[in-house]
């Protein structure tokens, strides 16, 4: 049974992981008959947003904690991964990505990637298994590994900034996968695009699949 | 288009709406064509727990604000809900359905129900529409409905309390769907058994397609 690790933002599309791209993702890799175990960093969110005003809150919440809310308390520590448990890494999008997985949300192409994060993504390419990113996690696949071949939708200023990065952009609609062969990397658009749930179930299974195929 | 009005709980399996089922069940409404609006009740959660760890967390968390993690910011307060504009309601399920919306939590079948939930669900039946209840939301329909033909899945207490409640309470598996002709209730246990997500989708999609065809 093919194994999937799925790195997680925090729980909630505006400081963390986007819960429909997350669950839709997890349920995508079971459907298909693979396996998957959840991580996220240890560490505090860039900030805490109340989903219903969209205003910052004062409070403090931390990425594994709150990721642990979508795995429903089975996640680990991604200090802890370890490519070799399996066989391809699948990252969710959401803001949290752009936030707390990396500083795209305030730097643009002149974002950094969070260390754990980027000795995830370099340790998986470098024992030649594939990479999965929806939404906006292209950006980080963009940074780290620098000419690939990647979606972020249509979005002009994303497309811009993985253009900035030394990256190849394709154009894409609900849906679609862009595979980059060489890197093993697949990108999907998800939520980049406005989309309804369905549709990003469409694309987490699409994805998943996509990488599955590659693995035969 | 049919449209349902779903009510969650929170944003988590331990203190609020399990996100797999609220998801799924979104998930589950748009891709059979229908449609779907969001609702909480707007007050504090009972309380804060660390899903890492499973510990009560010292902070204080809003019910409407939390949900409108897993609703992407798209959601009413409870309070604000008319049985007229929608053609049924759902409710997903997780811990906050035993602590926010009622005190099951605490109280087994000495419950009481919160008063806009209350309210919902008997303006919702007085129209002669029907409710759908997942996990262990059923128990809000035995306090509020009695008499009425439930399914909380196989776990003894939850059965014993729910009976104790005039309720009669048939045994399912996973995905299995009872109603309630007489009352147009439907309800599916999900993780009230130890289910896998695709398990949940499968419970989502069939408790939707019943109450769907009841439409018809």
């Amino acid at each position: 049974m093919k194994k999937f690790a799925v790195i997680l933002a925090g729980c909630g599309v505006y400081d963390g992981a986007e819960i429909h791209e997350a669950t839709l993702s997890m349920w995508a890799i079971m459907k298909q008959g693979a396996t998957y175990e959840v991580f996220a960093p240890g560490k505090p969110q860039m900030h805490v947003v109340n989903h219903l005003t969209g205003e910052e809150m004062p409070e403090s919440r931390n990425v594994l904690v709150e990721s642990a809310r979508i795995a429903r308390g089975k996640i680990y520590p991604l200090s802890t991964y370890d490519p070799s448990g399996f066989d391809a890494l699948l990252l969710p999008g959401g803001f949290g990505v752009a936030k707390n997985l990396c500083n795209f949300a305030l730097k643009g192409a002149e974002m950094s990637v969070d260390p754990e994060v980027e000795k995830a993504l370099r340790s998986t390419a470098a024992a030649g298994k594939p990479i999965g990113a929806l939404c906006i996690s292209p950006v980080l696949l963009s940074k780290v590994f620098g000419d690939v071949r990647i979606t972020v939708g249509q979005d002009p200023s994303s497309v811009e900034a993985v253009e900035k990065m030394g990256s190849r952009h394709v154009r894409t609609t609900h849906g679609d996968v862009v595979m980059d062969e060489r890197h093993k990397l697949f990108t999907t658009p998800c939520y980049m695009l406005d989309a309804n749930i369905v549709q990003i179930g469409e694309g987490a299974e699409n994805i998943v699949k996509a990488i599955l195929d590659s693995l035969h």
